[in-house]
């Protein structure tokens, strides 16, 4: 089960309530993590709240590993970051998420080890901490708001290091089904317009006929027509010819 | 308190917990979100547990519009995003977070109105409420863990807006001349298509209409339509039906 590509630790420092430490799971997981460290959680360990919050994480939990102070739980540790909103009187790289975990996959694929540190929920991680840190990573939240939970902070966190350690080139748009309409079905679809519009008299009065016509091949050109499309819109106009030729006595 | 700059909607599309809503509430006002909409939520409107747990963000829900539908929602909008995991079988474009909200900021930008639809927790958007979208997001989760809840998503798309409203060079904010259509506006104009071409007999086999119409609505959402393109379709298919209405004998 689990994914066996280097990845960092996420390090959660005296973690409060097992609600959170199961979130926190689901949120590792949700992105592909699955290396937990648990530093001196306040309710013991096993945690069964932990675990029935993880549901289909929960065995990232079997799997973690309990120390007891942090310097135990990153001693095997190249560089490690702290997740805090303070500590910026300490003179230490701050990262935003994205910059930190492009950091620190470079490392990773260096075959550096690296861990994360999520702080306590209610204060989050004390100087004493951060001091053992390499790096911060502060998000960049509303300051009027700044109340990111732990689940929450890991989430974002996990979520940039899939980002980065997949390193997906940028901007693709993907789209199902996609067999775009080339230039001689466009223009089959446009001169099956322009010729029933012109047999329905669409293009009226005369002296505007030109730039109406004009206006409307202009039209299809700019659309972004798949070949699917192009065959439903020749299917309705060949339906309303259909409906005509019923006459309107049948209508 | 709220933030005066332009920025999307966030739609909450007939939610089922009052929690959840106040979670997500937070959750877009950890990023300076604060425009939230509401369809017909499942348990009635206000919530006092959304408010217990939005907390700070509480004067969020207060000036959140409450709708009955989807189209009502939206009706103001020039662009629209549902997010899912689903609806890949639909001809739409998939952005992933990053990419949809570098997108509507760059729309937001020029002018436009942007909307981002999320699903009920349990079910998700429906095909239903796709169609009516034109983008796809679909955040790049873990495919054997897809388990993202409702404030999660929420989260991730207000971290990413933000994080693209930051990038955009402000100074370079200028108006397209163009009149997009808004999404009023397609709706009429899928009605007008839908109802005509029932009555014309288009949605044939019985067992393949819904999914014809389907196709057809969705058709709409896809197409970069300015409020001259609407007009000039709903004269193509005002004239058939006048020419049908002149009779066979009359063509």
């Amino acid at each position: 089960m689990p994914d066996a590509a280097p990845q960092p630790a996420f390090v959660l420092v005296r973690p409060q309530m097992g609600e959170n430490i199961g979130a926190a799971a689901r949120a590792m997981w949700n992105f592909g993590l699955d290396r937990m460290r648990v530093v001196a959680p306040r309710d013991g360990w096993p945690s069964a709240s932990a675990v029935a919050m993880a549901s289909g994480a929960g065995w990232l939990l079997d799997e973690a590993m309990l120390v007891g102070d942090l310097p135990a739980a990153v001693g095997d540790c190249h560089y490690v970051y702290a997740t805090t909103a303070r500590g910026r009187e300490l003179t230490k790289p701050i990262f935003t998420p994205e910059e930190a975990m492009r950091d620190a996959a470079r490392r990773v694929a260096e075959g550096q080890k690296t861990a994360i540190l999520f702080g306590p929920e209610r204060s989050g991680l004390e100087n004493d901490d951060v001091v053992r840190a390499n790096a911060i990573i502060t998000v960049p939240v509303n300051p009027r708001f700044p109340s990111l939970n732990l689940a929450q902070c890991v989430l974002l966190t996990a979520y940039e290091w899939r980002r980065a350690a997949d390193a997906l080139p940028g901007a693709h748009v993907h789209m199902h089904n996609t067999q775009w309409a080339d230039q001689v079905e466009l223009e089959a679809l446009a001169t099956h317009y322009d010729d029933t519009m012109m047999q329905a008299g669409f293009f009226y009065p005369e002296h505007k006929a030109a730039i109406m016509r004009q206006t409307l091949r202009n039209f299809w050109s700019r659309m972004p027509l798949t070949q699917a499309d192009t065959r439903l819109l020749h299917g309705i106009l060949r339906q309303m010819v259909r409906w005509k030729d019923r006459g309107s006595g049948g209508a």
